[in-house]
């Protein structure tokens, strides 16, 4: 029988005391609601697990004994933000890859990728991101043989900007055996060139897999390296929360690993990119979140469509620049149904990427139906959003739908956007506040490593419908702007929500862990050039600076 | 700039304080190291951790502060049981699938499978375990027609006792799609009926996969009760810790979520069943050390032949009773040595399954080639080593060979494999003694479910070289006895030093996790009749009681 010493007694049974509370002082800060309710504070005191435990108006002291103090000077801080739509290890393992995204011409890449092959002769396979023909102005789909007029001796493969087009070498063409007498698969297309059968070397969605299967895997320390690139570029942009979309087996292990090993100090909120291993991951259910609330496997991403750029995303009507073309599907009407009620079933999440309006119409009509059977809060996310017929707009407001959407594909998408659809299908294009005001929540991203992880310029655009230049004038579709109240929230507190994390970060509350940004203007006194131009100066993860790191 | 109050400056700065520190004293305890010296101590203090901070001799008084007093008593405290070879997912499983091992005719055997078939109407497949028809006494398999006629509404599949062969009703063999057409796989053999083609009914090793891969998999909810089931069986039988050898990626994530959500007490030296799957999770290497020493991911278990019992295991020359076979090659030696090579080149530990005496010189030649090309501390393990060449024992006294050997297999397979062997080959057959003679350390286990998890059975039977009856006489091969130092010694110190584990449990030293056994018995005092009715009183884990559980 356990004896308990009367010398020890008060303190073996006292709950296990904080060790350390710390004072942040001198605060302009903004704590925020999902739906942008806005309080102001100005200190905070956070406890030795990171959690804040008090906010305080100005004059006010700190109810508990409080060990540090930390000086904030005035500074303007916000929730962390939290990127809604990510790819983490695609984010880092890009960082050593090949970055095309800044090419004005067909011409200045393939001497980029020239320097590149000479600079890494003993590399099995060139890799590489970011291409745009539209940037290019090129008027057509680069091709294999103008790729191997500068690497001949071994595969290339070049994913476009979308990540939905994939430019290959012929090396790379041979690797996958990909021929003229290869079919297209479903959910793909093999761009042809000469007599019509010949692989041109760009292949769109699905028929990208052969090539992508082909390349030898990163090597475990290459995952290692690149998701620590990936967490130092969000920390650098304030980001201290992703949603992972699409997580492969591979990643969810390099998260665990750099989890147990102490390092993950983001957040993510991974999205299976497969039932069987989103199953094999979570069980019975959902994972616990693991490492004091840095990671958590809550669902599946599901395809429906491809994307905009690569005409993969699915239209009701053929495209306006390709009249037989109405775009992929990547997962049929039946997939995604048995996919979610799989899902369902379980309590995981489902976030569907739709970018096409017959995409969203179907994304919609299926969650109607499931939400039949699968009754109470569900959370289902549609992931982009981008084309939605406006007669479907207020479906987003049943069975509390989140909108997963991207504010800066509007500005890269805009003249892509009226070239594919024609100028009578833009009403419901990037349709924010539409959507919002339908009901939906909204829960901003990047689609990094698609878009840059630029949350400040996120935050422009959705205030002013206007791109880095201010173009167009007065905004594209200026009614669909939002407040920046509701930008930040979309940014910040429902991106927490939209992945079951309210209450333990993104709005700045007390019982969230601080997680927070200092920013060098406030974000919701400032106009969308001076947004634009705002710098991130510090990011903080549970009361410990991350950026700079320490 | 952060800058310390004074106020709590003490409290801040000062190591985290232990929160209690317990004294269990009154112990009548037993410390051992790998090789068998023992030292003897009376009271011991254990802090919050679980780690033992001090151990006192009679008289003596603790150094700390102590909170709590625990009295033993002058309880029998030995150190935690270490199984170096139990198969923790199986166990479980097989707690909720029929049992056959204790049925000591064909006719019991089928009666009971009819009776479990009337009590589970709903279960689309029938499962079960431990059949043997040696203990039968049948002079043959048995077969899937006299199976048919007491199941023929759906498949039944049956594992023999020593996993190695199964037995299935026509049903099973129709949806694993094995007909007379069916040719024997390599590493395996489907057993022939009436025309010689005809299957019929038994499998033997690789060929029962496509049985094995066409039952459905256990649902996640299945395998979180069996390791709650195998976990409790440990506890017990006092056993603290076990190597798992051949632990899947759905096992990795049930071990995983158990200590996610704080229910995983016993601690898993985990081995993976397959290269990809270890890298998977290991990544650059070793997983560390998980849920404060509960799990980790060391190596992997390699099979290079099956077992006596099924006529599997790998020998020099044919069996004694079945003059054409000399067993199964599961891993050709080329395989062997390139598994070895890439675990080796991330400090992977391999644990090579070698029963036959074939498969054991293979073993022990690739571990002396690969020991050139990867020197350094390896901890090479065979696993079983049961049948050995007289003129292959020395070789186990090179590169710090572990032998991970199951004592209780001696009494189960005794007549066996003399049947198997005839009477010249025996000199080398559970040949503990001499393998430790010459230089190899012994790691003790089960193999369960293939035996119990009897830890006291089994250091009766190593110091006796009997059985539960005294058979035989004098004991089996007596030369080859142990003492009972050495014998505890492999079933606890040695076997966490086989899995990297010195320092965090096995020994009950200073510094140690605190997992120990109560017995009614000193177990180094006692007669092996004694030791074999040794009860488990109670089994602790870190300083805490887990059996009987509080």
């Amino acid at each position: 029988m356990k004896r308990l010493l009367l010398a020890g007694a008060a303190l073996a049974l006292a709950p296990s005391p904080a060790l350390a509370d710390t004072l942040f002082e001198n605060v302009d800060g903004i704590s925020i609601t999902p739906d942008g309710k806005v309080d102001r504070f100005a200190a905070m005191v956070v406890d030795d697990e990171g959690r804040i435990t008090e906010l305080l108006d100005f004059g006010d002291g700190p109810e508990g004994e409080i060990d540090y103090l930390e000086d904030m000077k005035g500074a303007h801080v916000v929730p962390g933000f939290v990127d809604s739509h990510a790819h983490v290890m695609a984010l880092g393992l890009g960082t050593m890859t090949l970055d095309l995204s800044q090419t004005r011409s067909l011409e200045e890449a393939l001497a980029l990728i020239a320097d590149y092959a000479a600079k890494y002769p003993e590399r099995p396979w060139l890799l590489g991101h970011g291409w745009n023909q539209e940037q290019w102005g090129l008027g057509r789909f680069p091709t294999a043989a103008e790729l191997d007029a500068v690497v001949g001796d071994r595969p290339v493969w070049l994913s476009r900007i979308d990540g939905h087009a994939g430019w290959a070498n012929s090396a790379a063409l041979a690797a996958a055996e990909i021929t003229a007498e290869t079919r297209d698969p479903v959910g793909g297309r093999i761009l042809r060139i000469g007599n019509g059968r010949e692989p041109a070397g760009v292949l769109i969605d699905a028929a990208m897999a052969p090539v992508d299967a082909a390349v030898p895997p990163p090597l475990p320390e290459d995952r290692e390296q690149a998701l620590f690139a990936a967490q130092k570029i969000f920390f650098e942009h304030g980001i201290t929360a992703v949603a992972d979309m699409g997580t492969s087996l591979a990643d969810w292990m390099s998260y665990r690993r750099a989890g147990d090993a102490g390092w993950l100090q983001m957040r993510i909120m991974a999205y299976a990119g497969d039932l069987g291993e989103m199953l094999l991951i979570g069980g019975t259910g959902p994972t616990l979140w693991l490492y004091d609330d840095k990671l958590r496997m809550g669902g599946i991403k599901v395809w429906l469509d491809g994307a905009l750029g690569s005409r993969g995303a699915r239209l009701k009507t053929a495209y306006a620049d390709d009249p037989a073309n109405l775009g992929i599907d990547v997962t049929s009407g039946t997939q995604l149904r048995n996919i979610m009620s799989r899902a369902s079933l379980d309590e995981f999440q489902v976030a569907i990427h739709a970018i096409g309006d017959a995409a969203n119409a179907e994304a919609l009509a299926a969650i109607d139906e499931l939400a039949a059977e699968y009754p109470g809060e569900r959370r289902w996310r549609i992931e982009h959003a981008q084309i939605v017929d406006p007669a479907d707009i207020a479906r987003f407001g049943k069975h509390d739908v989140i909108a997963s959407m991207q504010p800066v594909h509007m500005t890269s998408d805009r003249l892509m956007a009226e070239a594919r659809l024609g100028p009578d299908r833009l009403a419901g294009a990037y349709a924010w506040r539409a959507i919002s005001e339908a009901g939906a929540l909204l829960a901003f991203g990047s689609a990094s490593p698609v878009e840059p992880v630029d949350v400040l310029a996120g935050l422009a655009t959705a205030i002013s419908r206007q791109d880095a230049a201010g173009e167009p004038a007065g905004g594209w579709m200026p009614e669909q702007r939002l407040s920046r109240e509701q930008a930040l929230a979309a940014y910040t507190a429902a991106g927490a929500y939209a992945g079951y994390a309210e209450g333990r970060f993104g709005s700045l509350q007390v019982g969230e862990r601080a997680d927070f940004v200092v920013l060098d203007n406030d974000p919701l006194l400032t106009s969308p050039e001076q947004l634009r131009n705002t710098r991130v100066l510090q990011t903080w993860v549970a009361g410990r600076r991350v950026f700079p790191a320490q």
